[in-house]
Protein backbone atom coordinates (compact mmCIF):
# COMPACT_ATOMS: atom_id res chain seq x y z
CA UNK A 1 0.00 0.00 0.00
CA UNK A 2 0.76 3.48 -0.93
CA UNK A 3 -1.15 6.21 1.24
CA UNK A 4 -0.74 9.52 1.75
CA UNK A 5 2.63 10.85 1.51
CA UNK A 6 3.63 14.00 3.68
CA UNK A 7 2.96 17.16 2.48
CA UNK A 8 3.73 19.38 5.17
CA UNK A 9 5.33 19.73 8.61
CA UNK A 10 3.93 23.36 10.44
CA UNK A 11 5.84 25.41 13.11
CA UNK A 12 3.75 28.36 14.72
CA UNK A 13 5.85 31.16 14.84
CA UNK A 14 5.43 34.40 17.27
CA UNK A 15 6.72 36.32 14.30
CA UNK A 16 6.98 35.60 10.31
CA UNK A 17 9.10 37.87 10.06
CA UNK A 18 11.76 36.69 12.19
CA UNK A 19 10.95 33.07 11.43
CA UNK A 20 11.16 33.70 7.75
CA UNK A 21 14.34 34.97 7.13
CA UNK A 22 15.97 31.94 9.70
CA UNK A 23 14.01 29.38 8.36
CA UNK A 24 15.82 30.66 4.84
CA UNK A 25 19.15 29.91 6.19
CA UNK A 26 18.74 26.97 7.85
CA UNK A 27 17.04 24.97 4.77
CA UNK A 28 19.36 26.82 2.12
CA UNK A 29 16.41 27.86 0.16
CA UNK A 30 13.97 30.49 -0.41
CA UNK A 31 10.20 30.94 1.50
CA UNK A 32 6.86 31.48 -0.37
CA UNK A 33 5.21 35.10 -0.51
CA UNK A 34 2.92 35.45 2.61
CA UNK A 35 -0.23 34.22 2.40
CA UNK A 36 -3.44 35.90 4.54
CA UNK A 37 -5.74 33.03 5.81
CA UNK A 38 -8.63 35.18 7.78
CA UNK A 39 -10.85 32.32 8.50
CA UNK A 40 -7.86 30.44 10.10
CA UNK A 41 -6.64 33.47 11.78
CA UNK A 42 -3.41 33.43 10.56
CA UNK A 43 -0.72 34.35 8.60
CA UNK A 44 1.82 31.87 6.19
CA UNK A 45 4.96 30.95 4.44
CA UNK A 46 6.29 27.58 3.18
CA UNK A 47 9.78 26.73 3.01
CA UNK A 48 10.15 23.85 1.21
CA UNK A 49 7.71 21.40 3.06
CA UNK A 50 7.97 23.81 6.44
CA UNK A 51 5.08 25.77 6.32
CA UNK A 52 5.34 28.78 9.32
CA UNK A 53 2.07 29.99 10.72
CA UNK A 54 1.67 33.17 12.68
CA UNK A 55 -1.47 34.24 14.20
CA UNK A 56 -3.27 37.07 13.70
CA UNK A 57 -4.58 37.65 17.11
CA UNK A 58 -3.90 36.24 20.22
CA UNK A 59 -7.38 34.64 20.42
CA UNK A 60 -7.43 32.60 17.86
CA UNK A 61 -5.98 28.75 17.42
CA UNK A 62 -3.08 29.61 17.13
CA UNK A 63 -2.14 32.47 19.34
CA UNK A 64 -3.88 30.27 21.74
CA UNK A 65 -0.89 27.11 20.92
CA UNK A 66 1.68 29.91 21.25
CA UNK A 67 0.42 31.08 24.64
CA UNK A 68 0.16 27.78 25.95
CA UNK A 69 2.94 25.95 24.39
CA UNK A 70 5.27 28.83 22.90
CA UNK A 71 6.91 28.56 19.54
CA UNK A 72 7.29 24.92 18.01
CA UNK A 73 5.70 22.09 15.53
CA UNK A 74 2.41 22.40 15.72
CA UNK A 75 0.98 20.02 12.87
CA UNK A 76 1.53 17.68 9.92
CA UNK A 77 -0.38 17.62 6.85
CA UNK A 78 -0.63 14.78 4.86
CA UNK A 79 -1.27 14.60 0.95
CA UNK A 80 -4.37 13.35 -0.78
CA UNK A 81 -5.62 13.21 -3.69
CA UNK A 82 -9.58 12.88 -2.45
CA UNK A 83 -9.99 14.56 0.67
CA UNK A 84 -13.34 13.39 1.16
CA UNK A 85 -12.85 10.27 0.46
CA UNK A 86 -9.75 10.19 3.04
CA UNK A 87 -11.98 11.50 5.42
CA UNK A 88 -14.50 9.44 5.26
CA UNK A 89 -12.49 6.53 5.97
CA UNK A 90 -10.45 7.77 8.65
CA UNK A 91 -14.04 8.48 10.20
CA UNK A 92 -14.44 4.86 9.83
CA UNK A 93 -11.25 4.12 11.84
CA UNK A 94 -12.41 5.87 14.61
CA UNK A 95 -10.51 8.97 14.06
CA UNK A 96 -12.25 12.04 15.14
CA UNK A 97 -12.68 15.14 12.61
CA UNK A 98 -12.08 18.88 13.85
CA UNK A 99 -13.77 19.69 9.97
CA UNK A 100 -16.24 17.11 8.70
CA UNK A 101 -16.16 18.41 5.18
CA UNK A 102 -12.99 20.13 3.04
CA UNK A 103 -12.17 23.76 3.07
CA UNK A 104 -10.13 26.30 1.96
CA UNK A 105 -6.68 26.13 3.22
CA UNK A 106 -3.40 27.98 2.44
CA UNK A 107 -2.60 27.93 -1.28
CA UNK A 108 -5.88 27.44 -2.31
CA UNK A 109 -6.10 23.90 -1.56
CA UNK A 110 -8.99 22.07 0.08
CA UNK A 111 -7.80 21.16 3.74
CA UNK A 112 -9.56 19.02 6.81
CA UNK A 113 -8.06 18.37 10.33
CA UNK A 114 -8.52 15.64 12.47
CA UNK A 115 -8.46 15.90 16.44
CA UNK A 116 -5.38 15.18 18.22
CA UNK A 117 -7.41 13.12 20.85
CA UNK A 118 -7.68 10.36 18.22
CA UNK A 119 -4.37 10.88 16.85
CA UNK A 120 -1.96 10.08 19.77
CA UNK A 121 -1.96 14.28 20.50
CA UNK A 122 -0.87 15.15 17.17
CA UNK A 123 -2.79 17.94 15.31
CA UNK A 124 -3.32 16.11 11.45
CA UNK A 125 -4.27 17.75 8.24
CA UNK A 126 -5.44 16.38 4.84
CA UNK A 127 -4.35 18.58 1.96
CA UNK A 128 -5.93 18.25 -1.86
CA UNK A 129 -4.34 20.27 -3.79
CA UNK A 130 -6.44 22.53 -5.77
CA UNK A 131 -4.36 20.69 -8.82
CA UNK A 132 -2.10 17.78 -8.48
CA UNK A 133 0.40 19.74 -10.37
CA UNK A 134 0.71 22.20 -7.49
CA UNK A 135 1.50 19.51 -5.06
CA UNK A 136 4.76 21.01 -3.93
CA UNK A 137 7.73 18.93 -3.69
CA UNK A 138 9.42 18.58 -0.31
CA UNK B 1 18.18 28.05 -4.57
CA UNK B 2 17.50 24.11 -3.57
CA UNK B 3 18.49 23.50 -0.18
CA UNK B 4 17.92 20.99 1.37
CA UNK B 5 14.34 19.12 1.77
CA UNK B 6 12.31 17.69 4.00
CA UNK B 7 13.47 14.41 5.23
CA UNK B 8 11.30 13.34 8.24
CA UNK B 9 8.94 14.28 11.14
CA UNK B 10 9.36 12.52 13.95
CA UNK B 11 6.71 11.96 16.90
CA UNK B 12 7.62 11.19 20.28
CA UNK B 13 5.34 8.19 21.59
CA UNK B 14 4.93 5.93 24.86
CA UNK B 15 4.40 3.15 23.18
CA UNK B 16 5.47 1.96 19.20
CA UNK B 17 3.12 -1.16 19.74
CA UNK B 18 0.15 0.93 20.11
CA UNK B 19 1.82 4.09 17.59
CA UNK B 20 2.34 2.17 14.84
CA UNK B 21 -0.91 0.75 13.94
CA UNK B 22 -2.49 4.00 14.70
CA UNK B 23 -0.18 5.45 12.30
CA UNK B 24 -0.07 2.66 9.51
CA UNK B 25 -4.16 3.23 9.90
CA UNK B 26 -3.75 6.78 9.53
CA UNK B 27 -1.35 7.12 6.81
CA UNK B 28 -2.98 3.77 4.90
CA UNK B 29 0.99 2.48 4.63
CA UNK B 30 3.00 0.14 6.06
CA UNK B 31 6.07 1.00 8.61
CA UNK B 32 9.25 -0.30 8.78
CA UNK B 33 10.45 -2.92 10.99
CA UNK B 34 11.65 -1.46 14.56
CA UNK B 35 15.09 -0.61 14.92
CA UNK B 36 17.01 0.03 18.39
CA UNK B 37 19.45 2.64 18.75
CA UNK B 38 21.01 2.21 21.81
CA UNK B 39 23.35 5.43 21.70
CA UNK B 40 20.48 7.66 21.52
CA UNK B 41 18.14 5.25 23.65
CA UNK B 42 15.24 4.87 21.47
CA UNK B 43 13.40 2.58 19.31
CA UNK B 44 12.02 3.62 15.98
CA UNK B 45 9.60 3.19 13.23
CA UNK B 46 9.12 4.56 10.02
CA UNK B 47 5.72 5.17 8.54
CA UNK B 48 6.53 7.26 5.51
CA UNK B 49 8.18 10.14 6.07
CA UNK B 50 6.74 10.24 9.73
CA UNK B 51 9.68 9.06 12.37
CA UNK B 52 8.02 6.97 15.43
CA UNK B 53 10.24 7.42 18.63
CA UNK B 54 9.43 5.73 21.74
CA UNK B 55 12.42 6.28 24.73
CA UNK B 56 14.13 2.81 25.83
CA UNK B 57 13.84 4.42 29.40
CA UNK B 58 12.32 7.56 31.14
CA UNK B 59 16.03 8.82 31.86
CA UNK B 60 16.86 9.31 27.89
CA UNK B 61 16.27 12.77 26.12
CA UNK B 62 12.69 11.01 24.36
CA UNK B 63 11.65 9.57 28.09
CA UNK B 64 12.61 13.28 29.49
CA UNK B 65 10.67 15.11 26.70
CA UNK B 66 7.51 12.81 27.19
CA UNK B 67 7.63 13.18 31.05
CA UNK B 68 7.37 17.15 30.68
CA UNK B 69 5.63 17.53 26.88
CA UNK B 70 3.89 14.38 26.67
CA UNK B 71 3.70 12.52 23.34
CA UNK B 72 4.12 14.97 20.16
CA UNK B 73 6.09 16.35 17.43
CA UNK B 74 9.44 16.62 18.33
CA UNK B 75 12.03 17.12 15.66
CA UNK B 76 12.00 17.41 11.89
CA UNK B 77 15.16 16.26 10.04
CA UNK B 78 16.40 17.51 6.69
CA UNK B 79 18.60 15.43 4.07
CA UNK B 80 21.61 16.42 3.23
CA UNK B 81 24.15 14.52 0.91
CA UNK B 82 26.89 16.38 2.95
CA UNK B 83 26.38 17.09 6.21
CA UNK B 84 29.44 18.22 7.52
CA UNK B 85 29.83 21.07 4.68
CA UNK B 86 25.97 21.58 5.90
CA UNK B 87 26.67 21.63 9.80
CA UNK B 88 29.81 23.87 8.86
CA UNK B 89 27.70 26.20 6.79
CA UNK B 90 24.97 26.30 9.45
CA UNK B 91 27.58 26.98 12.76
CA UNK B 92 29.30 29.25 10.13
CA UNK B 93 25.32 31.01 10.35
CA UNK B 94 25.30 31.24 13.82
CA UNK B 95 23.05 27.87 14.81
CA UNK B 96 24.18 26.06 17.68
CA UNK B 97 25.46 22.59 17.09
CA UNK B 98 24.22 19.60 19.52
CA UNK B 99 26.70 17.48 17.33
CA UNK B 100 30.04 18.91 16.33
CA UNK B 101 30.05 15.81 13.24
CA UNK B 102 28.11 13.02 12.08
CA UNK B 103 26.81 10.00 14.27
CA UNK B 104 25.01 7.41 13.23
CA UNK B 105 21.71 7.62 13.66
CA UNK B 106 17.89 5.44 12.00
CA UNK B 107 18.50 3.47 8.92
CA UNK B 108 22.44 3.60 9.38
CA UNK B 109 22.45 7.15 8.40
CA UNK B 110 24.80 9.80 9.83
CA UNK B 111 23.00 12.59 11.72
CA UNK B 112 23.43 15.80 13.73
CA UNK B 113 21.19 18.06 15.37
CA UNK B 114 21.28 21.75 15.97
CA UNK B 115 20.11 22.95 19.58
CA UNK B 116 16.93 24.31 19.26
CA UNK B 117 17.53 27.39 21.10
CA UNK B 118 19.10 28.33 18.06
CA UNK B 119 16.42 27.13 15.94
CA UNK B 120 12.85 29.18 17.36
CA UNK B 121 12.77 25.97 19.69
CA UNK B 122 12.23 23.66 16.84
CA UNK B 123 14.71 20.60 16.92
CA UNK B 124 16.60 20.04 13.97
CA UNK B 125 18.47 16.56 12.53
CA UNK B 126 20.56 16.43 9.31
CA UNK B 127 20.55 13.47 7.82
CA UNK B 128 22.89 12.51 5.52
CA UNK B 129 21.36 9.15 3.94
CA UNK B 130 24.08 6.16 3.94
CA UNK B 131 23.77 5.56 -0.14
CA UNK B 132 22.16 8.38 -2.18
CA UNK B 133 19.72 5.86 -3.40
CA UNK B 134 18.27 4.75 0.15
CA UNK B 135 16.63 8.29 0.59
CA UNK B 136 12.99 7.57 1.51
CA UNK B 137 10.12 9.16 -0.63
CA UNK B 138 8.28 11.44 1.71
Amino acid sequence: MTGMPLDHVAIAVPSLAQAIPMHEALAGRAATPIETLEAQGVRVAFVGAVELIEPLTPDTPVGRFLSRHGPGLHHIGYRTSDLEAELARLIGLGFAPIDRTGRTGARGHLVAFLHPASTGKVLIELVQPERALSAPSP
